[in-house]
């Protein structure tokens, strides 16, 4: 487990927290409102539910899913006009064992403060790897996952088995074996998106509902199968080799553990795990309208740094070759010339544009 | 809630932690090993069992029940032979929110691992007060606590509000004021003690059962009301008053909030409430045998410390009224002094015997 990639956003509430470097994923998570809306408002049956955020991280976006979901849920009570006793939602969170919980309970407490006397609002925090299980079976109404099924349970092995670097610093080498690094990481994404629909198959109750966003791209477009944020972080830390702040083997054996399917990837693997009914599926043009207003060169490479800092960090140490600069403070640097010198961000986002997948699921009757 | 009293054990691992001070409270979660097994033998109907830990603290003892409950658990489905697919078993650990929760999570991660194939281990943390809502309705099948229901909501509001100290400096007040002030504990004991078992009677399925373990006495015995970490802790505090260590009149206004019932008074709150049957009560005589030899001087400071640091030093500041010594470093001198100067402490726990209740519980069909 020591060698296991640690996967979790920059702790705390400092400057380059996730905290403080978290707004466009929050702007991913408010597209999912009507979707978690309908979700609520098919399942209202019974008095109580229990919904779940998978990979919830920390700071603000850690509690947004499911204050959409208590609204929701509140609104819904409402419109029903039931007598006492009061509806119960419980309210579930899951990360990786290293995200930082201690903000996240201190959120929870905050949370239950603010809600008034109905619902009843019970939380708890949950954990572990979504891609084995992790709730009572049949214990779930709902479930919610933004910005977090891109992340693989590990890069794939066949890569580094081989000793195949997921991002060549030679464009030529890199272009010829685009396919093979592609295929590695769609087969790995495969395997454990499978993983998370059979776990959640069992935890969630009959006609229990999921909704989803990650990272994407519609089948037909041009976008990096990797996403944006894997290429840009590589393209920068490949920059850094060629300046000498990294060694180009240390980076030939960096795997970044992301991919963003297509859609027609994710309906497949859906259909063949077979225990969900897919709702709905949409694929936003993010770069357009009031979300390519959140996208500076500063902010991107911030949020770069947020959510990749512990794990470029755990592969290249804290500091670079010289052993003086810190290595993420030069990489901030390095991303932000990049896009001064080589063409602006928006040039880059146009041709590889940043794509996010949202997924209504429902579970089939047993 | 800023005013609130900081109920929290010492965090971390290192020398003055509750983790490496707390072998008594694990003496005391061992004797509640046969009835947590008696309760998951008459439990186990269905493959699935849900057992929440209330008060959990950290450090080894956190997962202690869990783990009896889990091995019982095992034992049981193994005599069961039952063909697959494996039981579940969910552990739920709750404690309020100042704990260190961030330990408990690496806890749960190694805990998880070393659990085998059967059965199928999911955990959680539910941070919160015990004397609220935590669960959701009917989704309990046992619930475990130690050395937890002795610490109160708050102080009682009474003695606050009418200027009255817990323990006066002066011997001849605080005799005539000793039934006002233990009154007032024990109201303040049984408010608590019925919210717990009305939030729990909703929480736990019919039949559902519970195992608790608190600091109390034989209605019979001359034990403190106030138990005697309490009375230990005043009487320490007394000393540095006295010696000028700290303040009288902030010594005046403190507060712990715990209260230690006996058997007959913790029977009738239980029959009054009457959401449960009492399957078993025992009050163990804990100065003997094996105990008595854990119990030496500095353990026994120690382990105040541990326990009591926060709510001292919420209250106190961290350095006395010379503002250079650490108020905590000379609580332990003084506690240790008094029992080599005013008679050990065997002597002080012949006369203020430290006692344990032991109760099962079953909650009777709805």
């Amino acid at each position: 487990m020591a060698s296991k990639q640690m996967v979790h956003m920059n702790r705390g509430q400092g400057e380059t927290s996730y905290a403080r470097n978290s707004i466009l994923q929050n702007a991913e998570q408010n597209r999912m409102r009507p979707l978690i809306e309908d979700a609520i408002a098919d399942l209202v049956c019974s008095r109580s539910m229990v919904i779940a955020d998978l990979g919830c991280s920390s700071g603000p976006n850690a509690l947004a899913l499911a204050s959409i979901a208590v609204d929701a849920f509140r609104r819904r009570c409402l419109a029903l006009r039931r007598p006492p006793p009061p509806a119960e939602l419980c309210v579930l969170l899951n990360d990786l064992p290293d995200n930082d919980f201690a903000t996240v309970v201190k959120s929870l407490v905050e949370f239950r403060r603010n809600n008034g006397d109905e619902p009843v609002l019970l939380t708890g925090v949950v954990p572990g790897s979504f891609y084995g299980r992790l709730f009572a079976a049949e214990s779930l109404h709902l479930v919610c996952s933004s910005n977090s099924l891109h992340w693989l349970s590990e890069a794939p092995e066949d890569l580094k088995m081989n000793g195949i670097p997921a991002y060549d610093v030679d464009a030529n080498v890199r272009r010829e074996r685009r396919a093979v690094v592609v295929g590695a990481y769609a087969r790995q994404f495969r395997k454990d998106f499978m993983a998370f629909l059979k776990m959640r198959a069992v935890e969630l109750v009959p006609g229990g509902r999921m909704v989803l966003s990650l990272a994407g791209r519609r089948s037909v477009d041009l976008a990096s199968e990797l996403t944006h944020a894997w290429e840009s972080t590589a393209m920068t830390l490949s920059d850094m080799v060629t300046m000498g702040v990294i060694d180009k083997e240390k980076f030939e054996t960096f795997y970044m553990p992301i991919y963003g399917p297509s859609d027609e990837e994710i309906r497949q693997i859906i259909q063949e795990e077979g225990s969900f009914l897919i709702r709905e599926m949409q694929v936003p043009e993010l770069t357009s309208g009031a979300y390519s207003a959140l996208i500076t060169s500063a902010r991107v490479a911030s949020m770069l740094r947020a959510a990749f800092e512990p794990i470029i960090v755990q592969h290249f140490g804290p500091t670079g070759c010289d052993g003086e600069e810190g290595i993420m403070d030069e990489f901030v640097r390095t991303a932000e010339r990049r896009w001064s010198l080589e063409g602006s961000l928006q040039d880059e986002l146009a041709q590889n544009p940043r794509g996010v997948l949202l997924v209504s699921l429902e579970k089939k009757p047993s």
